[in-house]
């Protein structure tokens, strides 16, 4: 009885959003119930288009709103590299350095024997395809330091190597200190990880 | 080009919400493309109904599906005791303390000179007429320790000994320690309030 029937089924739908809880989603809905409403019109409106115009690339698995994504059709990327990502977040991450140019391969999770993710479960079979390319030199796997993250990139290297005949270069992208981390702060791993990864001089 | 166009849109639109940036809004927005369908449908439905259906009760301001609140309809509830606030967020916090079975009186604003909000531009005279009812016992102004607050407070408490010819009892909530609060923590203000108010044991 607290709030009347249409806010509340609103702070209950909001709810749905990442670490949204009662407290905040009321913030939220209140908020809304005092905005123009021409705003909240847009706002609905494009929460339903972005739902429904945005899928993935079919070549590399990105967010896109057609079959093929920006990225991927952007005939001034380079097609001699593929960075090989977990999931799309890594691609907006990288795509806001600034920094590259080569094209992205986005798995959309990681195989883990433990949760029954396996290499099929995975975005890998459009990344074989791609392996034929005659201008792709280098592929980068960029998944993270953890079990699931060595595994995948110790799968995706092997079956490079074997369908490419080791024409390919395959790599991983450096562990170590990041920028302006300290030896004292850094976790032991992360040593080790930045001692194994050290370069001559 | 980080963002398909449309989760652009959306991701901008978003921030429209209290506290929420780029960063967050980003977060809901690659969330809200990984949501079930209908479930995003019916998230972009209820917050254009809920902004669309629920408006201001003609009698005391709080929010409402129709003409007069929920509360104000409720013919349990005592006629004898109106607490006026501030907000309609201070209506909520007292509902759902399930504690009080008055009506209430939202000002939706506090007189403020500094600001230019005078008597006139909040919500004073629809409260003028409720005291008309001959049920009508006590007033309780709830409105915060600011001195928008005291104004607002003062304001009120002449008009209706004015209006009501001291019929009515007009109160002020206690401002003091709260419940597990300890006085060396407190500040001065708070100290000095809850020695003032001070009650014979």
């Amino acid at each position: 009885m607290v709030f009347p029937k249409s806010l509340e089924q609103l702070i209950n739908n909001l709810q749905a959003l990442p670490s949204v809880g009662q407290k905040t989603a009321e913030r939220y809905g209140l908020h809304l119930l005092d905005m123009d409403k021409e705003e909240v019109k847009e706002l609905a409106a494009s929460i339903i288009t972005a739902r429904n115009n945005i899928g993935y690339c079919k070549n590399c698995g990105n967010l896109s709103e057609g079959n093929l994504c920006a990225i991927c059709l952007d005939d001034n990327r380079s097609e001699e590299i593929i960075y090989v990502v977990e999931n799309v977040t890594d691609v907006i991450a990288m795509e806001k350095t600034e920094n590259f140019d080569g094209q992205y391969h986005v798995l959309k999770g990681l195989i883990s024997p433990s949760k029954g993710i396996l290499p099929d479960d995975i975005n890998i079979e459009s990344l074989k395809k791609r392996l034929e390319n005659p201008n792709l030199k280098e592929v980068v796997i960029a998944t993270n330091l953890t079990i699931e993250g060595d595994t995948t990139s110790l799968y995706l290297s092997k079956i490079i190597d074997q369908i490419t005949n080791n024409r390919i270069v395959v790599s991983r992208i450096a562990h170590g200190l990041p920028v302006g981390g300290h030896l004292n702060y850094a976790d032991d791993l992360t040593i080790i990880k930045a001692m194994e990864g050290r370069i001559k001089i």
